[in-house]
């Protein structure tokens, strides 16, 4: 948490700044830890600034806090003293003339309110903080992936004709929370048809003989997220079925391949360069020549699958090829055709190709990966060759 | 729905707007009937304008819209044709001068984005819309209120010694996800001293012989939701919590008293006036005079049990007395000390006393209940006497 929060202040200074005031939940169970505040209301926000830090909440959570976040100091609002007044009061105090809000997220309303009283309100972009995953990060999402893996092979021999959409559902999210763990978001669970609609919501839909099965979910270990995608036959897979699936298949392969292959040419890049630059930061002693020729832009990475499905003949994918995934499900970085940026040691994200037919069916192969050492690891661990049960 | 949007178009003519941006959840599923949208990502929007609505959404939902929600156009938007662009397109073809948004929804960056292209940009505020429900509305709240009140009627029996606070989390939310219904909200299951931590986060402590439970949860019955908070004792009560809870109780009984006694002297009135008068609206048949007479404030509401309560030595409740509960958990009306506004028909709230006293114990009971042809009715039906189990 330290770290973190050293972290930010630097982001702060950079960005010429004297404080922020963070109200995405993410970013507040991030730098305090405390993950009492619900996704959807507006339980709280943390101001840090340059020497101090505050958790900003009303009388609901005030005594939680005050008990567990002892790295932060409590600062209460209510109806009588608001959130503004008490901020205002604090950079007044402290001398604060820039103060960073995030505005990817902070409502009109509430940038009005806070405005009133405290000056200098300019707005930072924390999106990409949590992009690189320390390795404790990286171990929850793995350990997450493995309970919603595990729960799924649990299943999987127990899915007979005539189940809805809604049981199967209930019984894939049963195994993730017996254990006591929670799902990363409502899990998609789509039969025949219903798969060639990305986002489906699963209703009372009953499964037949020779239908097909997308399953998309994940469970949730210490706040972290996972997120897989299978897609299973019943009976028999038809010949166009097991086409799109294989190209599916591929797709997210040749997206995998892209980035090992640029990943080892940067490692071989860097063996040539003497020692004694390479010493404390390997990313850094490449020179930024090197580094152009051997970035791995998102945009990129999401080309090769992109294009291999539409030279397959099948329609471009309606959504991007993968995303970060970390406290949300979807974070930084984005791959897609209109993202910028590169792959960077630390991050985790998806490869999710799909082949959507309306009217007829979809399919869908999801993983989550990192990058670890300079090397491409996979963190999903189910086989995602074609499955009949 | 298409009530709705008539009130919403007169709405918007009052507040002199040509069409409105909607990109509230809850107002999406009111408005549209479309419940795909995640409640925590911005995946859509409406554009309603005084002759057409449209709802706007990616790649990602445009075809199960396409096909399910007929009432409205689908207004599609990319990477490559942002929102912005396509609501500036319509905006200047249908020759539409002030376009109103939820400030308290949409975020500062979406309101930047937008009123680049789109002029003259006006806030305005939907939040009472849902206010009042009709007859389905309360059935489905209803509903959802009996499919929780059975689950925790089938788990009590089994809670012994021994089970952590997550692991009946888990049972209780079982039960009412068996039947295929979803939980409203993150289940508080809270033992002992946790219980006097208002939104306590249920953790792995274990329930003792002589101790509390406090279970504040729901259920939701077609996209309307349900919340009850029940609080238990194990083994023996102490004199102290006997005294709280019944104090508790008296508070509850008190508030849901003076709603009635209110109402009934409202009718009184009513019964009183010209048949001829009381014909089409009984609401607005009574003078403005009388309805300021009969006014059952919110606040006046809230400071009957908040001050019960602290007669009674015990410090003031750390939250609003009660809360509007539909499509969202806290919806309009707000029955606390600072809130503005009067109960009326069809309004569905809870009433939720509590006595929170750190380091020992919690104690809070909340049912709701809703105004039904001038009656105050309670929805939640479980016995709310102090049971030990």
């Amino acid at each position: 948490m330290k770290e973190r929060l050293r972290q930010l202040r630097s982001h702060l200074l950079v960005n010429g700044l004297d404080a922020v005031i963070i109200s995405s939940p993410a970013n507040i169970v991030y730098y305090s830890g405390f993950s009492g505040f619900s996704s959807i209301e507006r339980d709280g926000y943390l101001y840090i600034t340059q020497k101090e830090g505050y958790i900003c909440t009303g009388a609901l959570y005030a005594e939680e806090v005050k008990h567990t976040i002892a790295h932060l100091t409590l600062l209460e609002y209510s109806g009588t003293v608001s959130l503004s007044t008490q901020l205002a009061s604090l950079t007044k105090k402290q001398r604060l003339k820039r103060v960073g809000y995030e505005a990817d997220n902070m409502t009109v309303s509430e940038w009005q309110n806070i405005k009133k009283t405290v000056p200098g309100l300019t707005q930072v972009d924390l999106r990409s903080v949590r992009e690189r995953k320390n390795s404790d990060e990286v171990k929850n999402i793995r350990k997450a992936a493995a309970i919603a893996g595990s729960a799924l092979s649990s299943i999987l021999p127990r899915i007979k004709s005539g189940i809805t959409e809604k049981e199967l559902v209930f019984r894939l999210e049963d195994e993730i929370r017996k254990d006591v763990f929670d799902i990363a978001f409502p899990t998609i669970v789509a039969f025949g048809a219903n798969a060639a609609i990305p986002h489906h919501k699963s209703n009372d839909t009953k499964l037949k003989n020779d239908d097909l099965i997308l399953i998309d979910f994940g469970a949730v270990s210490n706040e972290y997220r996972s997120d897989m995608t299978r897609t299973f036959f019943i009976g028999k897979a038809t010949a166009e079925q097991k086409k799109a699936y294989k190209a599916v298949l591929t797709a997210q392969q040749k997206a995998a391949t892209y980035i090992t292959s640029k990943l080892s040419s940067r490692r071989a890049k860097r063996g040539e360069i003497p020692k004694e630059l390479i010493n404390k930061n390997r990313e850094r002693s490449l020179s930024s020549l090197e580094m152009t020729k051997h970035e791995i832009s998102t945009s990129g990475v999401d080309k090769v699958a992109r294009e291999y499905l539409i030279t397959q003949g099948y329609p471009p994918i309606p959504h991007s090829l993968g995303h970060g995934i970390g406290l949300e499900v979807h974070e930084f970085p984005r791959l897609s055709p209109h993202s910028k940026g590169t792959l960077e040691e630390g991050m985790v994200f998806s490869i999710e190709p799909g082949v959507y037919l309306p009217g007829k069916f979809g399919i869908r192969i999801e993983d989550l990966y990192t990058i670890q050492n300079g090397t491409l690891k996979q963190l999903t661990a189910s086989t995602s060759q074609l499955l009949t049960l």
